[in-house]
């Protein structure tokens, strides 16, 4: 049996638990750090010791106490998320001891699984397991099944997508190129990810929405319209989204980063009556209920990351202690690519 | 040749032009009469002397000098509209004097129609021609396609239509009743309009939006939430609504007419970020692409207004020189059902 350095048993882990509700933006001292005995293992579940742990945007709405979707998280219960962690002992049929498998008891070092709540890997030559998290796992097929099946993406279409240089958006971009879009456009928060998304991802054009008003840019960007929208930003970005759409044209809303810390009702887009003359089609949608696309999409995007022609970065903080400031970093969009906690 | 008792020949038509583009509200001085000589008719052209006129809340966005998706109202010339007339004179093939016809020469007495944009009405028993204007034409045609096509209606949803009294909401509601709705919630802007919609068309609930929040009120009439909302109004009316509706649930966007007016952007729906948990389909829509369903629609609607089972409203006004303040008075809420000029 493996142990982990910082740990001496298996039967401990390190937790990150939900001290306090955040109040706009998360603090630090909104989270705690516990070590938790870990109880033995039941019929059907396994014991993993994690590698990767996930941060997302969507985790800032389960920190508030409203219903929703999901329930919140608990205050003083460990927070949950995804994970990539390699089996320490198993009571489960068809899981091995050393299997890497994908599972939702992250930020923690390690956990008791449920084998049936969990994927066992496969182990790709060229692709890292944290890939899984990413544009191999929930982010990549919330692209895929995005732009796909929610937005209708067809050849030929002029496609946008803002956070362009986060896990999400840089999947979306990508995917629309490789399946024949005409132009792609992406917005970011700063240069250097502007210049990263036109120099190595292959987008048509980026601009960095602090620049100036997100629609002059977008104008400037697809002067002849857009027909897909991607959604991650939500506020002044879907404002100009809705300005730019060509008559019949799509948005997938899959996320509102630019709201979820705010205290204050949110009043953008403030032009949505166009929607009609335009006949826009607008859609939220969850990642979810598109789990039926995973094998195609693992097939078809994992070609993709092995032949190079799509390619997807991480940005990596080492530690359990340090899956706060991850999380509250990632909010403040301190990331390219996929936030990965490496424990 | 019949003539008009207004108009010694049918040469001459008296017509109502947009003398002012208007700012916020229109007013009467935003128009003007003009006695205007018709030309000869071109082969293909029938002469028709106008029986009804329609007067719809679109116009009101056609009247300002923007891009949208038909062009704006020219100054200084006669408005256009859908208008119910009977043959005087035909160089058209297969349009006989005496026959009826729906065309969108409106706004006038009298008018040269191009017999290809015209449709020939059959005269159905115990329905009034002017129908062809309201619940048998464009607006219940919207009505159809709107709640069925755009928002994917299904029996047994829990349905909310906003401007309920109006000609396109209450025949939402008495369809979706027809249809199978498990219940139906209008919204109007009278006690009643309100009393109308559940003692004489079979609502299950309706409110006065201006009795307090649309919110509080929609929750009261739908504590369990909503399947489809059909929106007339936007506003804070889609803002309680995209609260109300139920996860997976589908909003079709038909008209914003609390904004139609507005000098300054709207503020409303400011929660539109739960559309993405609860998986939310908001369409914006016209009615012009769904006209392959005329005749299934004429069939349908026809037949329960035959029966009794679907009622519709007029509100008319007598005369063309009333045509403004039919159309100011639409705008204010003026009518219950479908405005119609009398000629």
């Amino acid at each position: 049996m493996t142990t982990s350095d910082a740990h001496p048993t298996a039967q401990t882990s390190r937790e990150v638990q939900l001290a306090a509700r955040p109040v706009g933006t998360p603090k630090p001292s909104d989270f705690s750090m516990a070590d938790v005995t870990l109880p033995p293992l039941e019929e059907g579940q396994v014991r993993v010791q994690n590698l990767y742990l996930t941060v997302d945007p969507y985790m800032r709405g389960r920190m508030n106490d409203v219903k929703s979707y999901t329930p919140p998280f608990a205050l003083g219960e460990t927070m949950t998320g995804g994970a990539v962690g390699r089996v320490l002992e198993s009571r489960a049929d068809g899981v091995q001891v050393g299997d890497v498998i994908l599972h939702d008891r992250g930020w923690r070092t390690h956990a008791n699984v449920n084998a049936r709540q969990a994927r066992v890997l496969t182990e790709r030559p060229g692709v890292p397991l944290s890939a899984y998290l990413g544009v191999l796992g929930m982010p990549g097929l919330t692209a895929y099944a995005g732009l796909l099946r929610v937005a209708e993406f067809k050849a030929g279409d002029t496609v946008f997508v803002s956070g362009a240089a986060g896990a999400v958006g840089s999947a979306v971009g990508q995917i629309a190129r490789l399946k024949g879009a005409s132009r792609v456009i992406g917005s970011a928060g700063s240069a250097d990810k502007v210049r990263h998304l036109t120099e190595n991802l292959g987008f048509d054009a980026a601009f960095n929405y602090k620049d100036g008003p997100v629609a002059a840019q977008l104008k400037a960007a697809a002067p002849d319209g857009i027909d897909v929208y991607f959604d991650n930003v939500g506020g002044e970005h879907l404002e100009a989204a809705i300005s730019s759409l060509k008559v019949g044209g799509h948005a997938a809303v899959c996320g509102m980063i630019s709201q979820y810390n705010s205290t204050e009702a949110n009043p953008a887009p403030r032009n949505l009556a166009l929607m009609i003359g335009k006949q826009l089609t607008l859609r939220g949608f969850l990642v979810s209920p598109h789990y039926d696309l995973f094998d195609t999409f693992a097939e078809e995007v994992g070609g993709w990351i092995a032949s190079g022609e799509l390619k997807f970065d991480e940005t990596v903080v080492d530690g359990i202690d340090a899956t706060p400031e991850a999380f509250i970093g990632l909010l403040a969009g301190q990331n390219t690519g996929k936030m990965i906690v490496r424990l």
